[in-house]
């Protein structure tokens, strides 16, 4: 257990916007068993319980408003067990997602869900991350196979087995995913793995406006054109990236696109997408087989948060993400952009555009009151526009506190719903409170 | 409503072993306020309150042991929207799976879950469902994307938006999948749609044994071989099957396969199969691109339940589900075989092998309670191995009353937090009670 004050702010401390809220105390449990036994003292004593991985989560998850225990799994960071021959994997919640995958290098598979921050995988299922790569492998929901949880009442459980797919009763292995530690902790996973593809191919593709972009994407999912990655990145985010990576991209909207498969199949692949991109205006258009450049391309899409971030000196974000149907997409990211051209403060836009979720980075002085709550606004509108176009206020990000705001809006009286789970599976308000759902 | 006897019974009945349990009213509603209002007053009375799709299940779950209203959903059968861009679809509950397709035919899009029988896609979600189709497109809690619930208090709920993915909160929408009525009852579902693919390509092949099958299946998943169907049949199916559909598939163990794609990737697909089949000891390896010859095989298998009860006339079934980790499946299987041929009735089995999961078809005579006893001792030891090999009791068909007294052993501890919420979201008692859960 820790009490230092250098650990109890890191612990409280956020990657975005939200000030320090440090707990009373970090411990570094190293089984389920000490788990369990910490959060039955809490029970006893009232005391919020909140789960801590890599603290990359960007709504304030692992902020402690009410004081409390964090507790921090990067002791309990083992891969249990690699089954090959059913592709699927059981790893302790500490476990970062590349030190998976560096695990997994031999066996010829890897864990495909891929938010960006090398997180938790603990953390990851918590918050129902996903990522590039959701639009052909799924989010974490459709990763994780099963779990082993403690509960609020500090009794560990498994919810669900190793097998591929179960109706045997509720899912519960679904509800604890994207619960955000507010139902249990979860102190192990068992992971679904993909086959290292044969062959790949990335590229990337610059459009007359973002609507030819996404148009490109629909055109290319009706087709049934197996996409594993399809970004988009607006120009600000191409001008932030170029200044960043030492990239020369022209300063137009972008698409970055991955192929996975056999050497025939993404070739053909590739080519049909080409043809698609040229039809809607589609430009500049080189594909890469070669790993170094791939690794380039992607090594600065999933550095333009930073670049963003750097783009302005002494900045920090609010990150939105909405997530809407695909038909809506182009027209609520030109909104966005409009909505943001007109504030005082920089925010480009990128996206997961195969799911119709993007992100604005909405750069804000930390000293400066007025940029928050310009950029909350923004925030505040787009969230409004998504759920008038069918869609939500956040894709893969979670509700954290930075959410809690607009989910009554979201899922009217099912928010009610939500809150008599909480109150059932935690009658002592101790896990994650704050979080999520309210709690009286 | 109907209170006829004739209607009553219908309503009571089930496709396998149940006696008829009827129920003392059926209603049909014709929209989500009818319904909410049906049971708000059964609620006002402790009325019982049963969802009725097509009456296809298969663990009773249909049936009224404690008598109430069956609310059969036929009449609302209305395809609402269909989303061609967002590749969705929005139905009533009481719609079914051929009629959804037929709708959607002239699209190029269509609804890929296929659990055999015409079932309606309430029911589908309620009861968790997935079939040939899911090694590829996952099962229904994969492709439903929202729900239109009413709860058990008869308020009308949405669970999530048309956005692809959201990790806004608890999963209400997975929670309410697999829940077999017994949360609420679904009165609208969004559910994801596929592109009809280019081209498909189906085969039979006769394999040694079983082992040899599914080791076939484990190395085509190790290399990331995308099928779109797999499926076993031992020897004794097949024999059920050639009578039945006049076939002359040899008496062996037999792979169904399908592959979807472009006619390049199908024959790749095709190719790199054959290989290792023919590595498996697999023989008379016959491909078919043609329609007719690829409609005729899968009528085949979809009509083998009904050709392997036509082998024993007069017969009624226990039909077991049980689903295991695929490196475990061919020991599980032959157990099976081994254990039904040692007993006194007959047991065919297919399975989704892709999936690990496979089903005994164990002929009873109705008359013979001897019989049925033997067959709910045969189920008894399955689900008993596959829990001991990791596995689960019921991989698609779902627990209702058949299933009820293996889920302690199956979930452990994790079986009281489902009644947990069961109690917290019925707190009357209301909903299709006898099913899936234990209350009071």
């Amino acid at each position: 257990m820790s009490r230092s004050k250098h650990d109890l702010d890191l612990h409280g401390a956020s990657e975005t916007h939200f000030s320090v809220m440090a707990p009373d105390a970090v411990i570094y449990p190293t089984s389920s068993e000490e788990v369990a036994a910490a959060v039955r003292i809490c029970r006893e004593h009232g005391c919020p319980v909140i789960g801590f991985g890599a603290g990359t989560s960007l709504e304030g998850h692992t902020a402690a408003p009410r004081g409390g225990v964090s507790v921090d799994f990067s002791k309990m960071s083992s891969v249990l067990a690699i089954n090959a021959a059913d592709m699927d994997v059981v790893v302790q919640p500490g476990v970062t997602r590349e030190a998976l995958n560096e695990e997994l290098r031999a066996t010829g598979l890897f864990f495909p869900v891929d938010p960006g921050a090398n997180a938790s995988l603990g953390g990851m299922a918590s918050t129902r991350a996903s990522g590039t790569t959701a639009v052909r492998y799924g989010t974490m929901k459709d990763n994780v196979i099963a779990l082993e949880v403690v509960t609020a009442e500090g009794e560990i459980i498994r919810t669900g087995t190793r097998a591929r797919k179960s109706s045997a009763g509720y899912d519960l292995t679904g509800l604890f995913v994207g619960s955000e530690g507010t139902l249990g902790l979860i102190t192990e996973l068992t992971l679904r793995l993909q086959g290292i593809p044969e062959a790949t191919a990335a590229a990337v593709c610059a459009f007359p406006s973002l609507g030819a972009a996404v148009e490109t994407v629909i055109e290319t999912i009706q087709c049934a054109i197996p996409m594993a990655r399809i970004e988009v990145l607006d120009a600000a985010s191409i001008a932030a990236v170029n200044a960043h990576a030492g990239r020369d991209d022209p300063p137009q909207p972008h698409l970055f696109v991955e192929f996975h498969g056999s050497p025939a199949t993404v070739a053909e692949q590739a080519e049909a997408f080409g043809a698609l991109a040229e039809g809607n205006g589609g430009a500049r258009f080189e594909w890469s087989a070669q790993e170094e450049d791939k690794r380039a391309l992607w090594a600065a899409r999933h550095a333009a948060y930073y670049a963003i971030l750097a783009s302005r000196p002494g900045a920090r974000a609010v990150v939105t993400d909405v997530c809407v149907p695909i038909s809506r997409l182009a027209e609520a990211m030109e909104a966005a952009v409009d909505d943001i051209e007109q504030s005082s403060i920089p925010g480009p836009i990128l996206g997961h555009v195969g799911d119709g979720n993007y992100h604005a980075i909405l750069l804000i002085d930390p000293e400066d009151p007025k940029d928050k709550n310009t950029a909350l606004n923004l925030q505040k509108r787009m969230v409004e526009n998504a759920l008038a176009l069918g869609g939500t206020a956040t894709g893969e990000h979670g509700v954290g506190m930075g959410k809690l705001d607009h989910m009554e809006a979201e899922h009217g009286a099912a928010w009610g719903l939500m809150g008599d789970i909480k109150r059932a599976l935690d009658p002592n308000a101790i896990m994650n409170p704050g979080k999520l759902v309210r709690q009286n």
